[in-house]
């Protein structure tokens, strides 16, 4: 048996699974050192394309890329699979209402939990950024009773990094001194950017930004950033999200910055005025492969009832797909 | 004034733009310390969407990405450049004659080396990843005065690590123990894989596969593999292109690793038989930043005649284009 950890990624062959595939061939996941397999999983339209990149992985000639399993057969995609990346979803076509967006992607993502519960790692830790992610998360888990929910996550790191960016491009300060950023909720038109809590070298962004602005223009400006670079690229961010699925994987097992936190969506707790039984984005601090949620913040009035609003959808979405947990 | 590296690309919101600059920006060119400006540089047309690349980097908060410049004047683009990849270049369409895109792609790099003459840094490390890669290079260079033409290279890596991965698959040895392999002349159809130096595992290729897969099958299957990369992706090399491009500036920076070599099309000295007076891809090693043809290579005569025939291919090449030179 191979010692190479076994990275799993589905919809491998799209546009966000071409940057991630090279991106951690060339060892950004685990560090150069470490030995991995890429198992690409893609539906079989697409295997072709799929065999595409198979050949340009090896085309590189990366030092730490052990193998590359290209298939359509979810158990052999994620047999043994240590890291996976749940990228590939249905997409919301012409007339289709979010309900059906829902059923469809609770169809996949139900079977995927189900495989992943028999056939990898069951210490695995499971990535969803197919949208709706935070849902299809809970799908997920909740098909894989053998596997603990703590090691189910969906991507909000994306909209973190949007709104760090945002923050520092508004203060002039460059991006890498913004700390403490926190996205709430569901990775949707609902998410709440807050950076009530955040820092912009060392001092309280409160303190450096108009309220209307914190409130207003900044919200939306990271809500809406996806629809934007649609509309200059013409397709939709994918470069930016691989790169924060590799961030959010990355800080997962190997531990986030001290004194600072990420924002991931994972199982709620109710914590923060949150409900319970979905996943839900928290300020999460991370450590030797683990999670926790933040505790002990004090919110205001406005960021209660916007993390009520984001929760009460992500409760809904729930409750459309119920059947299929 | 900024201590940042100045890391100009052509093409920006290409295929291969746009894998280049996030793994550029995320540290794997020059290391995680160096804070970097990318300079992205595109045609008119590409403009919008190169808006939407610079809008996506900038959404990956990435520590050492000092600035992004998204511009469609050359002027701008490679201001005070430290590094520069020409990636775009006018493709082949359907009916073209290879004459055509050859003197279509010889005024774009006549201009484009002109401008580097005027405003990049006079040390600037030039790669040339637009086919035709090798004739634009030399085009580039003799339109640039006061660079030096050792300071001007052509793309030939990514042909290097297909014959690197071809030979380890060939073998059943990971492509990581593969040493001195050779892409010998133009990145064309008349490059020349060689394999008569390599070692796998310490031992030479030339005991480990047979002489007739290595002067037919090996050489023919590098040669067409852009081609049948295309026909499994639908679309051409990107991201290992990207890769390659990567790989060729860094070891060109900070050296080839002991007792191995790299190949980069370099202006041609008459060694091997090769011909003077054109990019011509060599066996280099790299060190501080210079690079130099690896001396006393024993080559047979099918070695020899296949240097003869790109050689003179890349005469042809040259004649074609001399009115811009």
């Amino acid at each position: 048996m191979s010692a190479s950890t076994q990275v799993a990624i589905t919809g491998a062959a799209g546009q966000i699974g071409y940057q991630l595939a090279f991106r951690i061939a060339s060892g950004q996941l685990l560090g150069h050192g470490q030995s991995i397999t890429l198992r690409l999983v893609e539906i079989a339209p697409a295997m072709q394309a799929l065999e595409g990149v198979a050949m340009e992985l090896e085309d590189c000639a990366f030092d730490s890329l052990e193998e590359v399993v290209a298939t359509d057969r979810l158990e052999e995609g994620f047999r043994g699979a240590d890291y996976v990346f749940l990228v590939g979803a249905k997409p919301r076509g012409p007339g289709m209402e979010r309900s059906d967006l829902l059923t469809e992607n609770a169809r996949i993502f139900s079977r995927q939990g189900a495989v992943l519960n028999e056939h990898a790692d069951e210490h695995a830790k499971v990535l969803v950024v197919g949208n709706p992610a935070n849902t299809n998360a809970l799908i997920a888990s909740s098909n894989a009773p053998d596997m603990d929910p703590r090691n189910f996550s969906a991507m909000t790191r994306l909209d973190h990094n949007r709104a760090c960016a945002q923050l520092a491009a508004r203060t002039g300060h460059h991006v890498s001194t913004v700390r403490r950023m926190t996205i709430w909720g569901n990775h949707s038109a609902t998410q709440y950017p807050d950076l009530s809590q955040a820092t912009v070298d060392g001092k309280a962004a409160t303190s450096l930004v108009e309220s209307n602005w914190a409130r207003g223009e900044f919200i939306t400006t990271v809500q809406q950033r996806g629809a934007s670079v649609i509309k200059a690229r013409g397709t939709s961010s994918a470069a930016s999200a691989a790169n924060a699925a590799i961030e959010h994987m990355r800080d997962w097992a190997h531990g986030t910055p001290g004194g600072d936190w990420v924002s991931m969506a994972v199982p709620g707790d109710g914590s923060y005025g949150s409900p319970e039984g979905v996943f839900f984005s928290y300020p999460v601090r991370c450590e030797d492969g683990d999670w926790e949620i933040v505790r002990g913040l004090d919110l205001d009035e406005f960021s209660q009832e916007k993390i009520r609003i984001t929760g009460e959808e992500l409760l809904d979405e729930r409750a459309a797909a119920s059947d299929l947990m």
